[in-house]
């Protein structure tokens, strides 16, 4: 419903693998003084000089991570650069170089490539990362995206899952559970439109949480403010299957337990509104919904102050001795998490 | 007809998507002295002090790039690694870190991923390369590989495809075609097979044919061999797509062009005896056939006598200030070389 029906088509196969891969990357700068050379030999060649590499890879399959129904091509590339992104700012590090593997049937013209690639290219100028390399291949169905994202970061800064102490407070960037109700909001509009394509959809009312499905933002901005602040994470992670899975990575790598208090996770107030409008609660959006792409932290205690008046930062809860993770509820209920989220293994 | 047809199976979903990374990658032990951080946060850590980061990614998809009847999953997940690894090598580097990323439908049982990556782990072992990450997730139909290398290079060790030079020698590792007529059998007693599930098939005259295809190589000991005789190719890739796809990239990107001597090129005599069985040329399989895997590469001719006695390597022909690659025929024709090399955008 969100795109254009009737595209120009030129099929891909008379371009050939090499000709495909010079029309997608042609316009693609390189930037980043970490890139010798990106595109265009056996492998990219990189120079980390005196910092650590981070390496992450993250797939988009079609029909599972995606519907092509209402997922605008452009934004689906975006979306999985800036996911992998996220990865890279969840160890504290900063995003350098991107490699993206993608496989697609032949109902795809090379104008969808085009499209899928104008969204990368726009995740890496936005977020300062240079395409360094790729393959492209047909596949029997579907689209599958295959990014695989490097980046950098200073040794003594990295921050893995594992270093969360008890006492630490429990630390998330942004709002939780938009995502999630985007996807519903989309959802139900893709079926409304099935059954009647005369259907026009208003999506005003919900363009945050849509947005926030269609075209996700990695946290870039936290590691630098991290430095600025002066506050070394003991643990992080980003959230992309839900608060509730993320936080029990955490606490399981470890060997600790987490109290999180339900009014203390920040909600925007459109997720509650949607949230109400299907008959779930906001909080499963923001603990089971996953898709946010924020991060969640764990600090020392004395570093409270540096963060407290930072709007970037909601603490919500703190790191216990003893192992089990939990919801706080505003009646005092202790309601043990759970990892519910997402699962693509499920489909 | 080569896997075992009643495998017990393990539903992958009620693993979790947690647990069944946990459960691939447990026997995976880090023995790189580069990779910090393997499997298991957002991203790997990985240090490369003072050499050049190598990254490479080719995706593997089931249809397309394999075909399950016959191409048993370990073996997959072997060659998924290896096919990676020549990408190293092919810049004169050495591979030291993969990440997978796998989309398989639900058809497929724990058992099932578990021999792809005893496959992934043996080649691992084998080529000293760290497994540091990955993503599993399903697909609607079909297995999808998409494998990511990292490697390591001195600076000025690094072999691009641009640096041939008039005058050069073009020298190839092993010999050429093989995989292709493997191919060409496998896929033969596959029918035989379908038409007659009673027939077994008797490969032993096809040894080595098949295996080069079931179970490619790739030649981690050319990087350490050329540094040792001293010899800097001044430019190299590896055989992918066959020999005369190969020799294009270098000479387009080299600026220059190239005669290859049909009787130079080096052909086992298996693949010579399997080619005519097919009624093809040798030479067709060699020029066209690919999934060699062997290394192309260019050397000044001074360099010659460090390499005429080394039974790695054979001399093919020499790079033309003429632009245009010319096979040159036993009866002295110029054919002009085209990238016939197979085309995974085709299917």
């Amino acid at each position: 419903m969100l795109q254009d029906k009737n595209p120009s088509k030129t099929d891909i196969s008379k371009l050939g693998e090499f000709g495909l891969i010079e029309t997608l990357t042609k316009d693609f700068k390189i930037k980043n003084p970490r890139t010798v050379k990106g595109v265009g030999d056996d492998a990219a060649v990189l120079n980390f000089k005196d910092k650590e590499t981070l390496a992450s890879t993250d797939l988009l399959v079609e029909g599972v991570h995606f519907d092509l129904a209402y997922f605008p091509l452009k934004h689906l590339g975006y979306k999985a650069a800036v996911v992998n992104f996220s990865d890279i700012y969840a160890m504290n590090g900063t995003a350098t170089q991107l490699l993206v593997a993608l496989a697609l049937s032949n109902r795809f013209p090379l104008e969808a490539v085009e499209e899928i690639y104008e969204g990368i290219k726009l995740a890496c100028r936005l977020y300062e990362v240079d395409l360094v390399g790729g393959d492209t291949t047909s596949s029997r169905s579907g689209l599958i995206l295959s990014p695989t994202v490097l980046g950098e970061v200073d040794k003594n800064k990295v921050a893995y899952r594992s270093g969360a102490k008890p006492n630490d407070l429990i630390v998330v960037t942004g709002d939780l559970g938009a995502a999630y109700t985007g996807l519903l909001v989309l959802q139900r509009e893709n079926e409304t439109f099935k059954a009647n394509p005369q259907h026009q959809p208003d999506l005003s009312p919900y363009a945050y949480v849509v947005e926030r499905q269609l075209k996700p933002e990695a946290r870039k901005d936290i590691p630098p403010l991290l430095k600025e602040l002066d506050v070394q994470p003991t643990a992080m992670i980003d959230i992309s299957d839900g608060l509730s899975s993320e936080m029990l990575h955490i606490t399981k790598q470890s060997g600790v337990g987490a109290h999180i208090y339900a009014e203390k996770i920040p909600i925007d107030p459109q997720t509650i509104l949607t949230a109400d409008e299907f008959h779930i609660s906001e909080l499963t959006a923001a603990l089971n919904g996953g898709e946010d792409y924020e991060l969640l932290m764990t600090i020392s205690q004395k570093d409270y102050e540096k963060i407290k008046h930072r709007r970037e930062f909601a603490v919500i809860g703190h790191i216990t001795e003893d192992k089990g993770a939990y919801l706080i509820t505003q009646d005092n209920q202790k309601v043990k998490l759970k990892a519910q989220g997402w699962n693509a293994l499920k489909s």
